[in-house]
């Protein structure tokens, strides 16, 4: 079988997007624009949850926000001014609907919807405990453990329940909460996830990305904070900070490739961030080339960036289709062996007896960089140099961003030689650490407090990771994802 | 409604991609392959038809390539060391099957499939004169009435009766047929609509451009030429040419616009021919800016030649999506009005109080152009001028392409000036047919011979066009058309 | 793989039923009525054709008539005052909707729409003679060959040409065909294939059998005779008779087992024939018993005359289940030789111990008599006597019933004991030839001039039979069906 | 819109068939076959739930068994010697799979599957209890209830904590549990819902009738007795009853009408019951009258017990199309007040003139009554005279039937004059409660003790009705199923 996306397999994945409306009429319609621009942050399923003053009201797909959640009937059967919604990416097998979120329950203080975007890393530890005293699981989503959480807390009020539940998790979360009462957005004590405020007329809108305000005309307000709830209630806002106050660690990688190019963090487009990656890039790893081509279409404003620092000019090498497929069968020996390309091809005449520089955001397991450089060499490269936007890939993410284990990882396997011969390049180099930091504006990474979650790259985690200590329990949840199916 | 292809919604269409393969074990699935690089070529519909030494066997389907053609059952049903297909972009809203080719048809001498693309410019006529001696039409497609021809035709050979009906068209076509002797690719005596020939070992392959060939591995042989048929036979392949010559006028617009950028004609890829437009079109019609941002996807190539020729930086000041919706439902009064973008965002730090040249293929009904503008200056561009890699498109075509009636073209209604109010741009530009010509190589454009059919810029149409004279039978086509849904 | 119908399987089908609405607003509404009520004489396939005084509108669906016409949006695209419909069982593998009727083409007089309940008995001559002339086939179906020498009649008038085509075919057929300018129905010369007309209002109804007039509420009028074309048009009902009168022979197994047994011909209802057939089997087979017991369903009324003629007591012994399935999968080997019954089960408490007249209407093949009577066995039955309301079935038909080849007919292999060791029953009898002439109020069957086809128990076929005398024409439709696919 | 389901609508339904296999490979395969022939007990959605071992496996659908549980891949996705399922007929509009069973829970003590026919009177009082203390639940179904009861048991072991749980529960239920350990199949203490045993093999079967061991090959053992507990472990069964004993009142509908004729409980078939019914019912309520003339299909085992008892010929006056449709659209004003019937017709040329017996086994609402009444007048009948084989349904059941509300009850507004101007027969007359006992084999009823429930007729209900009696707890079960939706 060939697949239309040889080059998107080797990418880190976010797991999640997420996006709230509170107090405009319609609010699941606007969540469906909201969850279509943050499509990139999770494409194997959706949900949307509304509240309409009286009844909480839930769909959940496989598959796109388009094709599932721009179909009138769905958002007429999602009524309200208040709704969420959540785009996953799916890092097993499960094809189950349990586990699209928002998860929804019934308790005793009415309906609780939660979209999250995030991984709780002592989650096992913590649902091992509550099926103990009598919960009873619906899903395999460490989300849902905070639902138990606050479902048996000893606290009397719902808001008392949910600090209650915070207060026992770790890791990774941004979650955005309804209740009959309001809505709750909030960001862990680190603010590893990202979560933007936005306003449209008199709603407040919530969400993984600003672009997601863009796509629905709303101003942008400011980040939640690191460790903050805000609570809409009846159209007024208010914000809470239950947490000791540490240190933020923002993911870095947001910067490098999850997050869309248009989007804005901290007074800066994520575009000009890429591009002046690609610049200190082509500071720290000059080669003398002919063209910068970047591999489409996350190495292209990088790309840009390193071409416009270095001079050399930037040209479209690799022709990417837009029609994509999945399976096609193999139409024979004879060619089997040939360099089938689905998704993207080599425009032969312009790299023909060139020097080329290849620009690419990440290396995961290498094995597509193999490809792309075998393309350029096929099509008549002189010369092959690949530049890596990011430092080598070196540890697995544990707050929510699909990672192979460790032992796939290419840099965590071989080192800058080892990497540079299997993708059969002419030479290779990442951008530093040090350097990425300084493209973002600050000075050299400290290794005390540093100001981003940087983990994949440095193996320095911020947070306890109780499941992963436990090595036990790590089987175990496996076997009761395989049990329920 | 809000669709997610606000600015592809204003393009001419190609209406038809073919692909052949004669010799070849397990043709259908390369076919497929082939199809799917053709896609921009018609994205509504999709057929295969095989041949397996016995039988012929056939499949149609509604929508993309992938999803349909990838699936293994349906490739699996269409053995044979020969077949070929098609894409198609309707242009009338029949969704019914019976459109979508290859047509087959069991003949006197056997079966015989048509992949057509191109467009007959007396088939009403034909039509109705094979309909007054009881021929029955299963379909509204033109390309039927080559069929009829053949069964009805005096001559013996089933050569002798596809050459007797080819004498009989007028129009464009490029066709690849089968027959159980084997499979005839051929093209019009102008030549007007592309069709190039690989092979891929022993077996020769058909396919209206090059990345067709690159995608199954195919080498690129040549060009059919224009008024030729090429017969591949039990593995011999034989040339004949029934025609008085002609000079050759293929279409101007495949360079513009249609054409995939990695393919290659004419020993040019498409996408040096694009740079080169965007460079002449600099040198046409230079402008003080600080930015060059193309229109996506289809204006990069002319936006990086425009940059590059000018000397000002390229830079992506829009953001496509890849993730494509039709029709989000409109999520209330306060939204309607603002300018929702779902498929593209502007780059909105980037852009701010700059001097933008906007770079776009060609101009239609100007609709999008007035949007992507209006985006531009929402975006808080201090000037946006409009460069268009075309001249004015001012005719319809009635050779396979699908566009709109005169009457809605803006260069038809408007002067310089008046386009210029209605996009509302500081300033527009259009390269000339002569720059055109030269960006393609040729010294200016001769009105006697000129190389190329370019009838939607000059209305020159270099055959008669019997259907369009005889105005009643037009009207009559849409009759039928409705008639049989 | 079991099946839950086994009893089913083993019986003729009837291929077709049809019906047409002239003059009724929404009459597309009607016909889905009409052809559900005669669902039963063709369960694969259905088709509706309306016509709206300007245009045709077709829509055609594999399975029932339920499911697909009964939807609103299927029902309200087809609008217009005349419409006719068909449903069909198909005898091939072929799942194309090709051959779903009503059949469609556009002659040069305009649209023209036939559904045909019946088989031509010539239709392959017919067809390679058109084929070698030009005309294109669009199905593999005879009804085809009409349409195809209506269009290349050299007779002015559309009537002319219909006449001039149906004196070219042989075999059965009753058709119900639209134009712009009505409706026309038709019987063949010897009235093979039932056809009767009904009137609702001021509409005109045609449909095979009367319960279809019931359903809709019309009042039976009278059959269409046999020969005779009734032509509606603006409302007029005009009869022409363009045949010389021959003797009728209408099929015989309408009643025995195709009509439902609340149909109505000749002036009886089918039931009481059905009885009338069980009791004339009771006083020429008489038997000692304890019970009389049908093989549900079709065996249930003459079950009824057998029990009142005989004054032994009707009892349910065979209960059937309602909900149908197709093919369980094996559970295992322990099972598999278990007599496993999905769709009957023996009622065991009444049937221990008895004897038992077991009273069916045909035996086919016999493999499900045999099935049927072990049921009995295994129920704890002390003797089982099988009796038939129908002749030993030892010929095939050529006239639209699906029949199994010769050589798979039990009746065509075996004398009365052998069939009787075959099944497995204590005794085994058929009713007479002469006993069934004498059920439907004739005297005993005259070799000369019988009242009915009953080719299928004589062999005494009332048309010749070109294409079944012309051998190597079989198997080349054969080759035909296949190649298209 | 009309439906072909006119006679079946007024049925009172039951809910739910269970059926369960422990010690057969491929055990899925058996439980769809029994389930297939449970069907007419649900007909809603089915489920099936594995065990192989080492994991659970569940499938869920909506719709028929046969259509779901006859795919091969949905059975091989289910593998294991031990399975149960489920058979529904949902009460309410929920469209959701949530409901449909076997549930599933993973308890502390490993997974925990439950089938329930029934319904627990005390369910909503439960629910409250066990919300308040932080169970979450994931269905609006009463069988919830017990999975969270045995959660969040004090006691250690799996079969203490579901005794625990038992014993808090009213109401009726027949249950079949799965756990690691083995298979669990008891019924309540008063036995209303039916249970047996039977054994294929070395394997256990246990279903809601014998027709579903039949099916499978099955032999009766015995019934699984009020307030016992079969327990299947490791091969070996044992019994225990943890219930004080009561006499037992199992439904007396089942006989009327909820199992299926070929079915046996109490050594007697009951059809042969439904005969003894309605000669018993003939004895009480003769008439003159020419027919004997069932409501197909449920009045036929009484219909022919009538006649057999009064002399009067049994004859099929309306005959039941095989083929269902749900909402064929109104054809236009003409035929709308027809009496348009798309599963049943009159048997008109037997009926006309007639005086006729219609036997029918309940009334319900009355209002399908009223149209077959008028469907045999329209026919032509002389006189209609009603005989019902049961006594008039005056009460509600709450006890896993669905009944109407008490208010739409023919027999609950209406006394026996009124109901037979309503239904407009000539004479009506039901069959006395003690006619039914004696039927069933009793001396008539005596008030205490009675060997049945039969609250729908008498008002005498066995257990308390908890939910009932809390008023306001009915409301609030409704808004919950809504709003989860």
């Amino acid at each position: 079988m060939f697949t239309t996306q040889p080059f998107d397999d080797d990418k880190l994945r976010e797991e999640c997007g997420i996006f709230g409306v509170s107090g405009a009429d319609g609010a699941a319609a606007l969540v469906a624009l909201g969850l279509h621009a943050l499509q990139h942050r999770g494409q194997e399923a959706a949900g949307i949850c509304s509240w309409d003053g009286a009844m909480f009201h839930t769909q959940r797909a496989q598959g796109h926000v388009a094709g599932n959640f721009d179909r009138p009937e769905v958002i007429e059967s999602l009524p309200g001014a208040t709704a969420c919604g959540h785009v996953r990416y799916s890092t097993t097998g499960e094809t189950s609907n349990r586990n699209i979120q928002p998860l929804y329950a019934e308790l005793a203080s009415g309906g609780f919807a939660v979209a999250h975007n995030g991984n709780l890393s002592n989650a096992m530890r913590l649902r091992k405990d509550l099926v103990r005293t009598g919960s009873i699981f619906q899903s395999t989503s460490d989300t849902e453990v905070i639902i138990h959480l606050v479902a048996t807390s000893n606290y009397r009020t719902l808001l008392d329940r949910f600090i209650d539940a915070l207060k026992q998790v770790e890791g990774a979360y941004s979650l955005i909460c309804m209740t009959p009462e309001g809505m709750i957005a909030c960001r862990d004590p680190l603010g590893i996830r990202p979560l933007v405020m936005g306003k449209l007329g008199d709603a407040y809108i919530f969400a993984s990305e600003t672009v997601a305000l863009d796509v629905v005309g709303a101003e942008f307000v400011r980040e939640v904070e690191p460790g903050e709830l805000v609570i809409v209630s009846n159209g007024e806002l208010r914000s809470i900070r239950p947490f000791a106050p540490l240190s933020p660690r923002p993911c870095i990688f947001e910067w490098v490739y999850f997050s869309r190019p248009d989007s804005i963090s901290e007074d800066r487009s994520v575009y000009s961030v890429r591009k002046a990656i690609g610049a200190e890039l082509a500071q720290e790893n000059p080669v003398e080339a002919d063209l910068v081509i970047p591999v489409p279409d996350s190495g292209v404003p990088a790309a840009i960036g390193y071409a416009q620092a270095s001079g050399i000019p930037f040209e479209l090498g690799i022709i990417r289709s837009h029609y994509v497929g999945r399976t096609f069968i193999q139409p024979g020996d004879k060619v089997r062996h040939l360099g089938v390309k689905l998704k993207h091809n080599a425009n032969r005449k312009l790299i023909e007896g060139k020097r080329i520089v290849l620009v690419d955001d990440s290396i995961v397991r290498g094995t597509t960089s193999l490809k792309i450089v075998q393309m350029m060499r096929d099509a008549g490269a002189a010369e092959v140099h690949m530049r890596i936007a990011s430092p080598p890939t070196r540890h697995s993410c544990f707050y929510g961003v699909d990672t192979p284990e460790r032992a796939k990882l290419l840099a965590a396997k071989l080192d800058l030689g080892g990497m540079t011969d299997y993708i059969q390049a002419d030479s290779l180099a990442f951008i530093s650490i040090d350097g990425l930091y300084r493209a973002l504006g600050e000075a050299n990474r400290t290794s005390v407090r540093p100001k981003y979650c940087d983990a994949c790259f440095t193996g320095d985690y911020p947070t306890p990771l109780t499941d992963q200590d436990e090595t036990s329990s790590v089987d175990q949840l496996a076997v009761l994802a395989e049990r329920v199916g």
